[in-house]
């Protein structure tokens, strides 16, 4: 079991889909930050379940308490605990699936590791688990903006086969275009920033859930205003923490960045980015490195993709066998997402900011690293 | 600078390019494992410039010492110390380049972060820095096999636009087909176990060199032999360790796991692995997952692969600028590889063990953790 | 700030004495070990205040709520969030005190390290801090005894200059003695196992608290039932690391391990512990050595002290200044305790478990360590 | 095994008294430290065996070879390794120890733990080990003046019954006296400030020679120039890190700071240090804190003993068994050192350094931490 990530700013998660309550202690977060319950309560209200047609039924209030570390709207410099209770779990829904492996789920994996699962649903593997990484995610972003000027900006970039169009997303990587605002992409229950795509992959979903099935998808993860100088080779380059905090997410298989899977397939001649002194600043005029050039940022924009596959609860009849090895068939009911991307947004958004935070105290300790330009 | 990975089986490696020597530390390998200098040395030949036609012509011994950790041909548990010294370096290759940005290298990003970089060659950043890796990754591929069982096999599956055809990939990839061998993959200089592709890799290869190009590719990495019970979730989810290990390598840009990136456009009913009790052990029958769910290996193979971009040394001429911010033309002379991935192969395959051997100790301090079936 | 400790079974605390809460994630404890809230209920009610006539007034409950990790009464291996609410804790007492630094307090370093405080009370400094430890530690001690039969017990070996006299530590030290029962020790408010002893220490302490002042002492804490093994050279030796847990604890200002200080004036013909076999095992005639020899232990009983100061907390007036450096003089009223000693006992005993209970996390790890004998 | 130790600033450690050689990586260190072999040479001559006539006849040259990290004079920024090869080690004088336990050595530990160790002497265990860390510590030590203007200096206050005179040890701890100078230090072989203590420390540790004996005793460790606002709470406070890094050496038995043991048996109204106002700066008018509180510097000079036991290698004959079990007895031939106390100040020195260095870069990280006033 690891529930703790980062080297200076550090979280800590806990927590199981059924259990009291979850939450994180966030530790290493500097002192004097200005910070409030309704810093983190927005971030948890953008991950939370039942905000829209799209998302489970499941309403969930998920309301976070600050247990430590804020005193007068300032952070202390000490641990942050957050804590949000569970309520209204309907763990009678998971009798039948008690004796059963869901397919591609957790269940068989954590009892051949620990020899026990707590049978009210995922545990520790459920979505819900990422309450805490949201929660903490949310100081994070909150400090790297007031400290550094960084912004992370997430959104859909396809579903199933549903994409943002070829103009579209040349648009969105224009150099120096502007990120797509955060009312652009809350103005959708897609959380995708083209409206006629955003309502594509609606539809699309709806269609899943109506026939008892899941989709998967990619979402992209830009972040604009990072200073050259985070990232520590050789262990520690960014796009490798990066990754490590995004495959770690339920359900994400893939990551990549710049020009990622694609950049395979092209030539040093075309991939190199050429440099240029513009504005009195070293940058470059294209950018297939995605801000990151031998583990390093470069002070161009950081752009990643997250794949993540069809949610495995579905309510189509599946095979599978029981913890006596016996074959049985199965149908999961339940108020389940047929497709996590939407709500997925605000969680890769929130390990991005950890994974960041934590890079910007270790580049200052180093380097005395200062605001970007 | 983060020099170090792992948490009971941890390296520590050093080097530049260019200095005196590179090699690593390996802290925490079981005591009483059988190992010599030529277990070690096998691996680093397999990695080295000028093994034949494809690779540079730069033709470097690398002779591994071991300096501490073994005694009478067994591992003490102490720290394991190697070394390989640096000979036939020329610095002066790089005399030109000393005041320019070459595009695509750290040079910029190193010298924006510490202030000072060295000039002869990459430093850290080179790729000889995997020769650390590469060392202390036999070790951990030794243990691993002496003492679970576990095999570890990477190729190359495509070249620029080169790729293994469709029905040899999904021979490949059948449920319980043995694994290539490593005879079959080393057979060919491009490293890729299907002889007619690894001539059109090497025809494309020759070509790029060339018109003084470079080209990108991907590696497929597969493990088999891995018990149920790897990987501590929530932050060290297997995947998110490999997809670290992986992108923390130079020029990597991409990661995916089992379906990947494909996955993302499948439905739940076809991605979801129905289990089933085969051989009286508990199996899927499909493997989409790549061996994980729940970020716990399953037991079944582990598969995953990564995208390499274009080497940004390449003779053609491009624009850069100068340290002062002059633009310039450049054209990159010396002895290097045109494509980094039959080369990698090894490099991947040692970073997958030092993870594995990793997740291994853990899992056995938790639980007991057993050899498998 | 670094609130976590430990490499396997790692611990996070949080709180401060005057915010809604503390307490402590436990992350590695391993899976199936029954814990219920009870077994670490009594050992908060063994370090809380208000426990008798020797401790403050204060009478804290000091509850503890279990948010995570347990179902069905076992252990999942998942982490374990425990929470104590604050209530009463009388933040008025410290208003006067807002602008002093109060003499040999954390006051000043805080704030000249964070740029702010919490001016109610000690925050992180403050010895409710431990109540964090105390309970990580009852459920680390729990699964010490229940998976290898360790046993850990402390008591007051000294306060100011009552010291329990030389023919009693003789007979306590004597080779395999039984160890003083925790009923032994808990049979009077000093926590000192010879009656007399306890009588003249709770004496003075009394008299103390009638002038106004404190009074420092000595703390003995022994373990049985450690196999040979644990210890981690060379950083983590076993005294490295109890010794790090200890002068973590607030007002400890020394640690030694067998014949401590005392072995500093010993001539190596007298202070070697001759080997025996006997019982079948390998043993030492003598224990100068403290139950370590080269970082790991040997089997013998592992036997340290820890030293405390006086607590900073007097009501007699002091000479101070102000946070503007303006002299001023000072005395601090409210309910403290004249004498942390008692109290300290199973807080001691809380860090010297969590220190044993990694150890025996990574020994097995790496030898598949087992139960003692 | 752990061989690393420092957050930020870190160290590995690797070999065996009898291997090929021994050594250290230290990562982290920033960039554009000038640094040459010589700083390193410097500290390595200080432990180095054979410098005089107090310490054991075996002359080892230990001459340490820079293999990374360094160029141009500078340090780059990335990992520095450094190599000390063994050279006439005599192994030879081991053979007749093969078969037995030496007594409070860590032959039967290392064996219970490992189950193999090298016999031709003490291995990772032996004081050749912290060849590694004198050596990294050269490095820490040398960046804490250049960067704060910290300061460190160790010497020997007391072996077996001789101790400093009273007066001298007050006149020593006076506040702001001047710090007994290197070469006041090194003026006589005992590495004790005060010539006739020196005197009778020699004479004293002459005759344990003569009678094939041998003689602990303490070291007292002081450094000025710690700006206030080092140390993380509650687990890595200062102290704690300090009592972490000399428990660790081989021998040492104990650690305190400040009043330590001392402070135990006094009153809370002597003890606290009151603060004043004094030359602009906030101070205490005693030091009884030893320039710690709450974990955190305040500025004061932080001032620790170290308490060493008598080396257990001894030409008297003394009780034991075999690997078999067999009583037998032994006497210990060689070349060993009577008393390790003179050659044990620069090893506390540096691992003093190396724990000051990682709490520098940490509170720089953390708060912009700066040089001191």
């Amino acid at each position: 079991m690891s529930s703790s990530t980062g080297t200076l700013f550090r979280v800590t998660t806990f927590g199981e889909s059924h259990g009291p309550g979850l939450g994180a202690v966030v530790d290493g977060c500097p002192a004097r930050l200005p910070l409030a319950q309704a810093d983190i309560q927005a971030a948890l209200d953008r991950r939370r379940p039942g905000q829209n047609a799209l998302s489970t039924p499941r309403n969930e209030a998920d309301t976070v308490e600050i247990l430590s570390g804020v005193f007068d709207g300032l952070t202390l410099g000490t641990p942050i605990a957050l804590l949000v209770r569970n309520h209204g779990q309907r763990s009678a829904d998971y009798a039948p699936l008690a004796e059963i492996y869901r397919p591609s789920h957790a269940d068989y994996t954590t009892e051949a590791k620990y020899g026990i699962r707590d049978p009210r649903g995922g545990g520790r593997a459920s979505a819900r688990e990422t309450i805490g990484r949201v929660a903490a995610g949310a100081i994070a972003a909150k400090w790297l903006f007031a400290d550094a000027g960084i912004e992370i900006r997430a959104y859909v970039e396809s579903v199933h086969d549903v994409c943002l169009p070829r103009e579209i997303l040349a648009g969105l990587a224009a150099p120096d275009a502007p990120l797509p605002t955060l009312a652009q992409i809350d103005a959708n229950p897609a959380r995708c920033p083209h409206t006629p795509t955003a309502e594509r992959i609606a539809g699309r979903i709806a269609a899943a859930r109506a026939a008892g099935d899941s989709l998967g998808g990619v979402i992209r993860c830009r972040v604009r205003g990072v200073p050259p100088g985070l990232g520590e080779p050789v262990f520690d380059r960014i796009e490798a923490l990066l990754a490590k905090a995004v495959l770690s997410l339920p359900a994400c298989k893939g990551f990549d960045i710049g020009s990622g899977f694609a950049g395979a397939t092209m030539r040093g001649s075309e991939h190199n980015d050429p440099f240029e002194f513009r504005d009195g600043v070293v940058r470059t005029t294209t950018n297939h490195s995605g801000g990151v050039q031998g583990g390093i940022s470069n002070g161009e924009e950081i752009s990643f993709r997250a794949a993540f596959k069809p949610v495995p609860s579905i309510a189509l009849s599946q095979q599978s066998i029981t913890r006596a090895g016996i074959p049985t068939e199965l149908s999961i009911q339940g108020r389940h997402d047929p497709c996590v991307l939407p709500r997925a947004v605000p969680i890769v958004e929130a390990v991005t900011a950890l994974t960041l935070a934590d890079l910007c105290l270790r580049a200052r300790a180093e380097t005395g690293f200062q605001r970007k330009r």
